[in-house]
């Protein structure tokens, strides 16, 4: 792994991208610690379930003013740039509010407008800027590939700085599918925790990018089963199912919502994500099908669960936000507590947390 | 009342929201406390009273660095979410200020473009989702109703968080009102309070939201004289004149600003409210004689005061900043601590603050 | 003096500005201490050095967790507002780490559009606005003179507050004046410091803000040569050449890059200023001969030292950024550090900063 590591150092950026996902995940740690967080490949099942103690150990300290000032004394000499080229209201304000739960101190920067690229310089001078002024940079962008050249870049630098991913073009948003799974976790955990269970997912599956990531992660649990149901045209992808049947993890692919969901535990419901359309094909589509309405609560498990990444559109409808299986609301409060926690780790503060009393 | 209450919870908004005032100002309150602040009709002469010693009492812990850091340790656990839809600076740097002495983390929204809504999330979702990651909305929205809508909205869910208006639609900005008034009784606690004083307000009385408040308030004190003074077009509305005549306050409309100035104790000057023009009917027409000039200072009352909620243009002088009765500066000022006694009250935080010595 | 403040002080902006600069920087200081930063000019070597020793402290107290959290306590009770209405991204985030640092709250204004000024309130009347919640105000406009005015106005009004140039129109720019002082006097520490040193800069000399400062703040050293080296176009402006001259300062101009190199201990290399171009006159020149390349390594001194005021586009090859010469990303660092000293200066904290153990 030490020669690896060497030969990895050696490469410039268009190698090193080339290289396997495998070889670059070492790269991105150091001292046996996440260094930067950019893939979900990263988090095997032992570390996941570490990040899913930490979150739950700091929601508990959080309940009181004491905890909660004391949260705020582990990194309160820490700062932290939030820089969100692509807009994300949501997954902004949720890493805000984990840094300010941590104590750091945030600086934002939210537009290309404001920065220099406007004088002519180049992408990689500004990350290296910003990372002039913090300890960690929390980053979203458009572009693909874009977070990992940050903090490959700034990896090679005599003082290198954190990277969290915020989400990189289609591909990657790590902390997303890390909350999916929380969330996953903490409903089950009185239920047997998240083996053997039967996860359906509906709507996008071609361009969902959590519903990707989900997949990938599922893989770290025993006996999951996977119900697919989408219209035709937004089937999961190949490599997905490939990587599932490397892996022995059963899924079937269907068009019927209805007809599935009293074999679901979790029902996973999605956007269709019309933004990424070439020619406004979804535009004329009818999606009814593939929304859960209030009617078909009855057919649902008692103990199951529905979650959605949000935001969302007529997927589900409102009156279902006061049942109690409706689980969205309360998996974007997770994002924020998996973040602090994520975040808290990557820190190395993960015992001073346990030993809080 | 405890059935008003269920009763209230039981209908949707449109039932909700024409319901008469002073119903749903009961649904926002818990415990016999604000819980959320919306209107000035929620401020009877006592809460007031005591919001205003709250305020008197903060700025004279302020004035140490000991007292600074006293009063960041109040809310030093709470984080607030600053949404601003319609732009404002300086409601909103005030807010923040506010939050900032009281020790609150602070996430900024000032746009719509940077949120969710793009992707079709409803107006509804949106606010939600902010309410996931903070204690307290302070909002201002062009949209008449929609900061009590969310209010509503938010008292519904399993995790209710308090909200402010920081402005809503033409209507109601009661932090405004507070203020004004705050001004008002700090400048005449050494001369009787404002029972008795004579008011005199001139502009744009049509559309002023300020105007309309502060007329609303003023029946919380006696003996208080108002004088309208506008132009022909812009005088004050019918609603406003049959409320004071209900209340017995005395009032009288006018054209004339020199001729009423020496019997004003507080002249309130406000600006023409042109964006609310239709046909750009103001456009045209000389307000000149509403402007109150350098020439007319000898004409008022050693002890009378003049505000204004500013922004400004050419109402005052600016010559006549320097007059000991230009009050205007300080009451924006007086703003920030009125705003942070409010935030300090809803949270409970007053008797803490009446024995810090 | 104090009687040339009282003089100053009845005078009305216009006339204040056409003053000689050397009264109106008297009128910015109180009780022998900076009390606006505005000017290069107000540096002079002593209190140079002392802001120099300021920041090289708190950089080795900042080492540590707890000296970070000491750090904090200094400004916990103070408040400043960033209002950068021209942007730029590496003052504005410097600044704000400077502030966090200090433990200051900071509110920003990034633009404009988001003020008053819409409403048709004055620029005074803004600024003295800001005024009222802020105890310093970071300021960057493109217009000349707006700063200064902005401090000038403010010392003017009961409650005065700092302010701090950010960057004002073409002219000053004095924490970038600082921060380059600052690195020369750190890089040369242990080989005699910038006495006796020759400075070569490079590039746009005619419009670059950060020469021109340079210039003037060199005449503080002893024996110290400049070498200016620039396409013909470009060359530096007369006034600079007038005020070396009288002050004795050896320069000589040149346009061959490569001949001077081996002379240099500093090279300061600089960006063509294309948005102060009028007809797009630089457009098509060919300026690859003002550019530091691999190559050229070789002819430099061994302790000398690479600078840039960033952002740059091809002046400096990026291969250079791992020669131990290359200072530029030390540079930007250091701007943090100095402006952090500056503002605990302007607030009496050096003394506290020195007896901290």
């Amino acid at each position: 792994m030490a020669k690896n590591k060497i030969d990895l150092a050696t490469l410039n950026w268009e190698e090193f991208y080339k290289s396997p996902l495998e070889q670059r995940i070492k790269f991105f740690s150091k001292e046996g610690r996440l260094f930067d967080c950019l893939f979900s490949q990263q988090f095997p099942r032992k570390l996941m379930e570490k990040l899913f103690e930490i979150a739950t150990r700091i929601r508990g300290i959080a309940k009181s003013k004491e905890g909660l000032d004391w949260l705020q004394t582990l990194l309160s000499h820490k700062r932290s740039m939030l820089y969100f080229v692509q807009p994300s209201t949501r997954t902004f304000v949720s890493f805000q509010s984990a840094c300010h739960i941590l104590g750091m101190k945030v600086s934002e920067i939210r537009s290309t407008s404001t920065s220099s690229e406007l004088k002519g310089e180049s992408a990689e001078d500004t990350i290296r800027t910003f990372s002039s002024y913090a300890d960690l940079i929390i980053m979203r962008h458009f572009q693909e590939g874009m977070v990992e050249k940050s903090a490959w870049l700034l990896n090679s630098t005599p003082r290198p700085v954190r990277v969290i991913n915020g989400g990189s073009g289609k591909d990657q948003h790590p902390t997303q599918a890390l909350l999916d799974m929380y969330t996953l976790h903490f409903s089950f955990s009185k239920f047997g925790g998240i083996d053997n269970k039967t996860i359906m997912m509906v709507g996008d599956l071609k361009r969902g990018r959590t519903v990707r990531s989900l997949s990938y992660l599922l893989k770290n649990y025993k006996g999951v089963k996977i119900i697919y149901v989408s219209p035709e045209y937004l089937r999961i992808e190949d490599d997905i199912k490939k990587f599932l049947k490397k892996y022995r993890i059963s899924f079937v692919e269907s068009d019927d919502l209805v007809g599935n969901l009293k074999a679901a535990d979790a029902v996973y419901m999605t956007r269709i994500q019309d933004e990424h359309d070439i020619n406004n094909e979804t535009k004329d589509m009818d999606f009814s099908n593939f929304h859960l309405r209030k009617e078909h609560l009855r057919l649902m498990k008692k103990n199951s669960i529905i979650m959605h990444p949000l935001p969302r559109r007529l997927e589900i409808d409102v009156e279902i936000d006061k049942d109690p299986r409706a689980m969205y609301w309360r998996e974007e409060r997770n994002g924020m507590w998996i973040r602090t926690a994520l975040i808290a780790y990557m820190f190395g503060m993960e015992d001073t947390i346990f030993n809080f009393n």
